[in-house]
């Protein structure tokens, strides 16, 4: 009852400040069009890329925008840009752009990675960066700005995936975001858009519920087999996981000595292989670092961290259990890049694991493989409806798109990343929280 | 007056709010003590800088700590940390650590570079960085918290007058940043800390007043001759600024064609080199990137970035105008890092003189010199003091230290950054913002 008051006074603060109104997002649904309404497409200079664009949208029934009226997207190739005049041009197409964009409309910038070579290219690769960044705090109605900064040795093969993400409604929470896609580490299969994951296998850990959960119904809706991998306390919700994905439950305690073993050889007997592995299973032991004590650090290291380090040397040191375009997803936190008070150990382990994505990557690439991570923000889940209303309803609002994410959120970038056509991002970390403000 | 009420009617709200009391800075002032207390010191695992540290403490004339009491900092060298173990180590030796700090302690962890080879070594040095910046944010009374990642090939005579920064009162707004700290680009020569600019010649451009008057002040402060540039407009305060620092002033559009020929002639002229060159000058032109218009666009990008890459281009293309342990030092902005709403042509700016700089430490390491940026936050200036108190005490806020930074704040990094002994930082970005919450 105290808490219950505590929280209305706490309330009708929030109210006071005026919040406004929260924009609905358009989220994907199988069936939906890449887009709902026509694509406003430039570029910069020669860009190369602007042709495949649009091949790429006339591919999924997108018409181009004439000089008037509302556009569901603006995509402009600007991998060409090197100087400040081209900036400049750039600047001059994004203004009448971003003044037609639609609600939940997509700017996208595809950016240059900048030269070691040219100075002024290389602060004008950079720029983009800041210009996007200002830009996805400015949009409204739900709309999202990124970049994606696209290597020369890239293709256009590699990037479709990524730049289908970016266009669609599977990206409603991400946004001021800097993607770098680059040279593919294998041969890019395109793929079915509407099933980018059939019949690819799939462990996530941690699957019985939450982000997880939502992981795991989201990969299978787009044609993966599941294995859904969680304690042994949580097996009944397990269960009903691994049933309607169409998959395989593992009880197992990711944290034994033996949990790396246990998991391959499950792999090996029940799929014969896996092409995806999703390391979700996260916990939380939150303390002051002042009154921290080895227990809670130790159990979240070795939850978040230390059993991903595990289970990837497994993977790695078998010679044929990883199939072709294998995709490593790390889930890694929002914490692990800005830091959180009383969250040492966990911003620690989350800081890790994008360390570990950095330093894997050049090891997976030699097979064909990619690792990343993904970074989300404030999601609603059940952790989070049980904090105090003040603090949920700021967590919620300090972002650009003044709301939380939803746990499919998460899962359709773990999705796009799963996908055997996403041959040419790798060793990033890519946050899925609407652009909060909360930064290093 | 409507102004006023509608000032006082929002402050009453930020009361509501519950502002927490603003810590007191401990600011450096010529003949202060490096540190008013004793240090506790410790090394993870064989860190080979842990002697370093305690001989350079020992020469400042800090004590080091006993078992109990309050400290004025606490280092912890963790660059031999390879492992998780290690991790934890670091953890057991800042818990009491922290619960000791003095009001406006100093809390330095020297970190290892992490592996290319090594995976769970990288995903440890990746950790410190969370780990950090989580501490920022729970430290109280002015408290900092900071990671040194230190390359084994730095050696301590590098790693000093770094060191001597983040622990000293000179580094009191700078909290939650990773400084990479590598091999020298030159010889090391250690200087008077007292004098660390004796016999410098240093160049401030918009040096007329706020920061850049501000960096002219501390830079002589430090034994530098100050070579003051601004626009003619600015001809009587610039001349002020001249004459207090025992330098000249040249009265220059610094975007004219013929800017860095005339810059390079009155060096030339009137000090014979340049040693080091502070990009300081800086125009806004807030709009919405809806209503931007090109000449907006084009001010903002001449003064902030166009400006410096031709200087910088002359500079290069001199042969020997640049003296011994030449440095260059660009204001870039926390708006270039993590964009701004209505500044997407500033940040732009902002965020290209940051690939400027990554761009130019190579080249200019061949000739002994670094470049780096330093990247205000919230800053008490003229211009700030304009803004609606709900906005200006906002922006205060919202950092690990709860208040503004002073223009002597930003001034102390470039101080540091322009010593001839910092030869073993260049190429990097360092934000002087109170670990500003807001971030990319």
């Amino acid at each position: 009852m105290k808490d219950t008051l505590r929280d209305l006074s706490q309330y009708r603060l929030v109210q006071r400040l005026g919040v406004p109104r929260i924009p609905v997002l358009r989220r994907y649904a199988p069936g939906q069009p890449l887009l709902d309404g026509p694509a406003l497409v430039g570029a910069v200079g020669k860009g190369g890329l602007v042709d495949d664009v649009r091949a790429l949208l006339a591919e999924a029934g997108v018409a181009e925008a004439g000089e008037e009226g509302k556009v569901a997207a603006a995509v402009l190739d600007a991998t060409a840009a090197r100087t400040l005049d081209d900036l400049a041009a750039a600047r001059e197409f994004l203004t009448p752009a971003v003044r037609r964009l639609a609600p939940s409309g997509r700017l996208v910038l595809l950016g240059p990675v900048g030269s070691a070579d040219d100075v002024e290219a290389a602060a004008v690769a950079q720029a983009f960066e800041g210009l996007v960044r200002s830009a996805g705090k400015e949009v409204r109605a739900g709309a999202t700005a990124n970049l994606l900064v696209v290597a020369p040795d890239a293709g256009a093969d590699a990037l479709a995936s990524t730049l289908r993400f970016f266009l669609s409604g599977r990206s409603a929470f991400v946004s001021g975001q800097v993607v770098r896609v680059g040279a593919p580490v294998g041969p890019v299969e395109p793929g079915d858009p509407a099933q980018p994951l059939a019949g690819r296998i799939v462990v996530v850990t941690g699957a019985a519920r939450g982000i997880g959960e939502a992981i795991a119904d989201t990969l299978h809706r787009d044609g993966a087999t599941i294995v859904a991998v969680d304690v042994p306390a949580a097996g009944d919700a397990l269960a009903r996981v691994a049933n309607r994905t169409g998959g395989t439950a593992l009880q197992l305690d990711i944290t034994a000595p033996d949990a790396p073993a246990r998991l391959l050889a499950h792999l090996r007997e029940r799929h014969g292989r896996v092409d995806v592995v999703v390391h979700n299973a996260g916990i939380t032991r939150d303390k002051l670092l002042a009154n921290m004590d080895a227990d809670r650090w130790n159990a979240v290291l070795a939850v978040n961290l230390r059993s991903q380090l595990a289970i990837n040397q497994a993977l790695l040191a078998d010679a044929d259990l990883l199939g072709d375009s294998a995709r490593i997803v790390c889930i890694s936190s929002m914490s692990g890049i800005a830091g959180n008070r009383g969250q040492t150990n966990y911003a620690a382990s989350k800081a890790g694991v994008i360390g570990m994505v950095r330093a894997l990557a050049p090891q997976l690439a030699g097979r064909g493989a990619t690792i990343n991570a993904v970074a989300p923000g404030f999601i609603e889940t059940a952790m989070t409806a049980k904090m105090p209303l003040a603090t949920r309803e700021a967590g919620r609002r300090v972002n650009s798109l003044r709301q939380g994410g939803l746990p499919v959120d998460v899962a359709e970038a773990v999705g796009w990343l799963a996908q055997a056509a996403t041959a040419g991002v790798t060793g990033q970390a890519v946050r899925v929280d609407g652009q909060n403000m909360l930064g290093a």
